[in-house]
């Protein structure tokens, strides 16, 4: 695993490829097919202009309710929602929904550390609007301009039901398979267990999330080199419990 | 991250500080301070002999009123409640539970892989009595018998709500903090934020578990170098989310 070097702050409209290259280039790298490459969902997000204006947002009804008992700006409730296809818990400081892209994700991945400095129009990052496609997109951009297929992962740093901690979740995915199906053991009666998943896009979301954490300044791209993955057009979808299976939700 | 060549399979009683050694040698590795040994349950629990043999357990009421509800043997359902303190959820298929230890985990994470093939007295495999015991015990070996001090992971493959397919959890630490605080950032009203903690031992317990995922043979052990943790004497407690606190349980 490598972290990207001096990976600059990105702004809306920049061409992202071209910044993955040009850092590649200063660590001496250069891009194989299969190569794994993990991008935190802020600078796609800022990359693709997902900012929103709190000035400019009316809160809704349910958002001017929700908001006291949350405790937080209606007009930030109201970002939230808008992201959102249902609340599904809440309490001060958070709301937890099913975004709208399927992954449940406290505050709809809106208000972290995206808060502008700019007091009098202050500003949120929203998620990309579809990280799979936003996935599939470098992917593509890579292969055209460098002649390898690349995986992608999209992570962004999640809560989870249980546990303390953020931990690195992939969001959008694209080039490989990120549920991995094992081969099937038996069970006390000699029947085929249950088939056991292995969620390895959110391993290595989270291998990448420890690596960026590790970083002193921002680093928000790591190279994995040698996973061994199944190549697949599908995105990030099958990562995603269905809600009629969910006992948590 | 290397994953650690060789590795015997592990019997009751086997010195695991000894394999580990003699792995490392065949490597050409020796250890360092602050290197992160993360190590697959299941062989801490074969050195520890946490077998358990189903004939020999008698299932209480509870369990055979629960059995036909998840569509498991009655006792191996009474091993998972004599595992656990609380039921959390139930559907055919799965218990899942607050291990005794403060984790919540499906089926006490005893009946994935490890039934036995001896039809006449099936056994099945518990967690260790107390993972960050284990851990400490190890951390302690090491220590005494290289002079390295070492950090130690027991991480298992576990289910998550919300999302498909298992992801490595730390269930044991030993040497450093698992839950790592961030600088606060200002919220709208320029109040500090809520605390953001990184779990990062979970996050190393997935990136190892992608890499014994990724192993022809069994891996069970992986050595991290050069990751900056900081040092502490606490277990894994930490990245356990108070009962009272939790939205999800």
């Amino acid at each position: 695993m490598h972290i990207l070097p001096e990976f600059p702050l990105v702004e809306p409209g920049d061409d992202l490829c071209e910044h993955i290259l040009v850092s590649l280039q200063k660590a001496s790298l250069s891009l194989q097919t299969g190569d794994v490459l993990v991008l935190a969902q802020k600078i796609i997000s800022k990359a693709e202009s997902r900012y929103a204006y709190l000035n400019e947002v009316v809160p809704s009804q349910q958002a001017l309710e929700l908001a006291p008992k949350v405790d937080k700006d209606p007009r930030l409730v109201e970002l939230i929602l808008s992201e959102s296809d249902e609340v599904i818990r809440q309490r001060p400081g958070v709301i937890i929904v099913a975004h709208k892209n399927g992954y449940v994700h406290a505050n709809a991945g809106i208000d972290k550390s995206n808060i502008s400095s700019d007091e009098e129009n202050p500003r949120v990052l929203l998620l990309p609007e579809d990280s799979d496609v936003s996935a599939r997109r470098l992917r593509d951009e890579l292969l055209e301009r460098t002649g390898c297929q690349v995986n992608i992962i999209i992570n962004d740093s999640a809560g989870r039901a249980w546990r303390n901690g953020t931990a690195g979740m992939a969001i959008g995915t694209a080039g490989f398979e990120p549920l991995v199906d094992l081969i099937g053991q038996n069970d006390l009666f000699d029947r085929p267990m249950e088939v056991t998943q292995v969620a390895v896009a959110d391993e290595l979301a989270a291998a990448a999330s420890f690596m960026m954490g590790q970083a002193a300044e921002g680093a928000p791209v790591v190279l994995v080199r040698g996973a061994k993955l199944i190549p697949s057009d599908s995105g990030s979808g099958a990562l995603i419990r269905e809600k009629a299976m969910d006992l948590f939700r």
